[in-house]
């Protein structure tokens, strides 16, 4: 069995049979492609991560970056990863062509993201993050700041990141202080601190530009007074040399996992003399930084499904190879072992990790499609898309995170004893995976991001958008005789949602907003199984179209193996909603009420 | 606020006032004893643990044990921690005054082990082998075989192992190979590998004293050909002297956490020189094994919710210092921003930790109270609580092994980025628990054994009797209007649970075992809820009996702190068992009839 990490068969059916990515090519933005192209991106995805990435995994995290003289060294393998995935167009697949760009659909990029994510998750954020913020350039900067910095974003010789976080502020961006003062020579003076920068610092570049919100001396108190700069490490001089821009790295931290990336703490302008490009209009940085923000949630939420991927297929090699035990019904001494796949336990071990990593891979992709429509598509279509994008994007980036946690763990378990020690890359995975329900967000901001924002904008268009994106997949499904009885039961969960929806809306309009918010996190759960639910019936929906077509023996299987986790999925992961349910419809102030000294 | 590791007041909360420790004092066994004597022995290890081992638990896990010419060197508190236990009698505490023990009772003395436990697990686990394996010599030795061993580990100088997994036999250890050839000569020469074994080497100790399995030659083959051994690291010779005793040590593992300990592969006979001592009877070894594996997995259960309290009460500090955002209602920039613990969702994440180690721990004590009734109540008593003890054994292993996990994640969570970094000692605690459900028997032996041989044992006796245990305290808090809603809650999940295994058991009957325990892991789940809610239950009548005496204002923060938990267990957890009840009774082979190869 070869040393996979991704399911590439089932990359190619959600791409293709599910989400149609041919059908992009429609709109004149993608116009150029066509299946021979997307294919052949997704193969050099493929060799690239089997090839670079994979190989090096373990590597990185033995060797994590380490801070000597005030400087950062990382792998070797991140300059030319870099460099690979500069030279391949990879950091600017999507940016038009205009700008160097290749104008490719979000959703397929995504995909090789994915796969990139999967062989070696710190390695993908590299180029990922210098994606994000040469395209929030693209999209707000001036055109001295895109001509100065894009291109050699793109081509991988400078690293971009995104710097947000504060010492006194995480999840509350309201409270930053870092300072900048206007010069009146067509640059800033940055002064401050960021802390948890992934990437801010490191040898495998020539520069990082960090995409920095700070605060205009004078501005508005809270997020209306947040603008978005430019800070380079290194500034650029009229004849293009690079010279220091008094911006220096303060430490490391020493993480769990997601080792192969430094994440560090940024000092600006220790000698006043660090130099801040505003990006856009005064005040408006949180607004701009939303962009990188929302695409890199959906990319976390991604590159969570991409360690349980990776995770699930480590353990489902190893539950075919490892015979422990007998079949129960034919317990017999003397009898040999079977491998341990044949225990129904294990099989639903195995079906729950491909659960959550297929259903988190398809909702991901449903995301980076609406994404793609949303930007080509006629207007009100577009604007049809951005909502539906909008609305889903928590529980893209949360649900895998939050389930891909558990999905490892189950990994590891499938291992026994050998999933606890390194000699299997099981406790990697359960370090690195525990990142996601942090960064980019934490789950209970997101919860309340949805309920509290999503789900209300626009007189709640988003969440009936949804509704009738679910019904139209219910309808679909009804009529194959196999899946009517999960439409039925998403149809029921969708109507549970709903009602709790309706339950929860008067406690915002009379203005009692904690008690509105206070399980938002439940909600989120919530919604995240319907949505989930929903990729799956998708999912179900295509394999049974297939499947009427009486395909060979190996695709006869996949579609099989495919049913029968859409199955597992409505079995054992649905039902919990009605323990949501519940709990979201009592109202009754438990955690409102609680004494904080109570605890 | 004092770093704390365990909740001082809810020990004693739970060990008097919801146990009723004192009433043990009316068995013979114990009736030297008095509350005075046990708040000793409390205050004892509160302090061994607060100056010892809370010290030494990140430098343990800095530096791991290490395999050196042979050899396996330790933390040098081990040889320390081992000695004082040794002089303090805590290694013998539960024995017989005759063999130099002190009569104390398992429920006082495993209060203890989880006080040591959360200071530092590795640690706790040393002298904790070292009891279980010396009682194991006690119940089924030769008088010789206890003379020889017993005084020498009772005293911490011989470190006590139990070895049973070999790489073949784990799951199923009907499996083993480890030969045993009679000699005539008083021993049997042993020959074979065992790993995955804790503690089985160190220089913490003078000698290691292994309790093994082994297959006699010529035994039958499966579980009841399996004999128990002494097989000592040095053997004793004539004069006192210790000699090598042909046992080896093959390496060590590198595990995730729980690095404290050292786990080892033994190979023994490599010179056919390895002298095992049988215990009790040729082909019973497995059956006098149990007696250790039971208690262990007990303390197995315990261990995890230790951690998981040394993980709350880090995640509670951290909570009321941090300060970030402000309370929903009153959102407004420029107002400072208020301790986290402050926020609804931050609280329901605190309680949800919370009620998980103090459920799990009350149910830990409440199987050590039926341990200590089973030696020595009268005996038709005695026959109830050791069935009892046996029926929730699988729970309180696996249900604080499980949630365990999730309470530390949702302690790291509380830290947000920082918990994923080595500053905090989150990180640690998510590595270290992260082996409870692994070790003594995996979550799906557990469910195999609580389905398909606890609950059918004896025609259900075991069941019916932890059903009347229910309906007493269900009776019991029906009294307190604030509780009554909670036992109707409590009452209708019981209920539930005896229709679910009603609908199991004909499965059984008709010889579709492997359908009848397909989802044994769920049942084990519902079942540890609804044990879990029980013990809440207790907890909730025994806090309402004392609100009623008007307590002063910290007992009364503390009880209204527990009714809040209660609560918090009964809104948010215990509605869990709705959808496993749904999914047990479908029945419908989804993971028995599922082709492997569609994985």
């Amino acid at each position: 069995m070869s040393r996979e990490f991704v399911h590439e068969r089932d990359l190619r059916f959600l791409l293709h049979e599910v989400h149609d990515l041919g059908s992009l090519t429609a709109y004149p933005y993608f116009e150029d492609h066509d299946r021979e192209t997307f294919d052949l991106v997704l193969n050099t995805a493929l060799k690239m991560a089997r090839d670079r990435l994979f190989t090096t995994f373990r590597d990185m995290d033995q060797n994590p970056p380490c801070f000597v003289d005030g400087a950062v060294r990382v792998h070797p393998m991140v300059a030319d990863f870099m460099k690979e995935c500069g030279d391949g167009g990879w950091i600017s697949a999507t940016a038009p062509y205009d700008l160097g760009g290749q104008q490719l659909p979000r959703l397929l990029i995504s995909a090789c993201v994915f796969v990139f994510a999967a062989a070696n998750y710190s390695a993908s954020v590299y180029p990922m993050l210098t994606s994000g913020a040469a395209r929030l350039i693209e999209s707000f900067g001036s055109e001295d700041l895109k001509r100065s910095y894009i291109p050699n974003m793109f081509e991988g010789k400078w690293q971009g990141t995104m710097a947000l976080t504060e010492p006194q502020a995480g999840s509350s961006l309201a409270d930053i202080t870092t300072q900048a003062q206007e010069t009146g020579h067509g640059y800033f003076l940055i002064k401050g601190q960021k802390i948890f920068i992934s990437a801010s610092d490191h040898d495998g570049v020539e520069n990082v530009i960090n995409l920095m919100l700070a605060r205009i001396k004078g501005a508005p108190a809270g997020v209306k007074g947040i603008s978005l700069f430019v800070v380079p490490k290194k500034r650029v001089r009229e004849d293009g040399s690079l010279v220091p821009n008094d911006l220096h790295i303060a430490g490391l931290y020493h993480k769990l996992g997601y080792r192969g990336a430094p994440i560090a703490q940024l000092s600006m302008g220790e000698n006043d003399d660090c130099r801040g490009f505003l990006v856009g209009k005064p005040h408006m940085g949180l607004q701009y930084m939303f962009q990188m923000m929302n695409e890199t949630r959906l990319e976390v939420g991604l590159g969570a499904a991409a360690i349980a991927s990776a995770a699930y297929h480590a353990a489902v090699r190893y539950c075919k190879e490892r015979t422990q035990g007998r079949r129960l019904a034919a317990k017999q001494a003397g009898s040999p072992p079977v491998p341990i796949i044949e225990h129904a336990d294990v099989k639903r071990m195995l079906l729950f990790q491909r659960a959550i990593v297929e259903g988190s891979l398809s909702l991901g992709l449903q995301c980076c499609k609406y994404s793609d429509l949303s930007k080509t598509a006629p207007e009100s279509d577009a604007l049809k898309f951005q909502l539906l994008l909008e609305l889903l994007t928590p529980a893209a980036k949360t649900f895998p995170s939050e389930m891909g946690i558990l999905s490892v763990s189950q990994g590891l378990q499938c291992l026994g004893g050998y999933g606890y020690c390194d000699e299997f890359p099981l406790e990697q995975y359960y370090r690195d995976v525990r990142i996601h329900p942090i960064h980019e967000g934490t789950t209970g901001i997101h919860g309340i991001d949805l309920l509290g924002r999503k789900v209300v904008m626009k007189d709640g268009q988003a969440l009936d958008l949804f509704r009738r994106e679910l019904e139209d997949a219910i309808k679909t499904a009804e009529y194959y005789p196999e899946l009517k009885p999960y439409a039925e039961r998403l149809d029921k969960s969708l109507e549970r949602l709903l009602e709790v929806t309706e339950s929860l809306i008067p406690l915002k309009h009379s203005g009692r907003t904690e008690l509105f918010l206070a399980d938002a996190t439940l909600y989120l759960e919530f919604f995240g199984l319907v949505a989930i639910a929903w990729q799956w019936l998708l999912q179900g929906t295509a394999c049974d179209k297939m499947l009427k077509t009486n395909p060979p023996q190996t695709e006869f299987n996949f579609y099989q193996g495919k049913l029968y986790t859409m199955r597992y999925f409505f079995h054992y992961e649905l039902p919990k909603t009605e323990a949501l349910a519940k709990r979201l419809t009592e109202a009754d102030g438990l955690t409102t009420e609680m004494h904080v000294d109570w605890l």
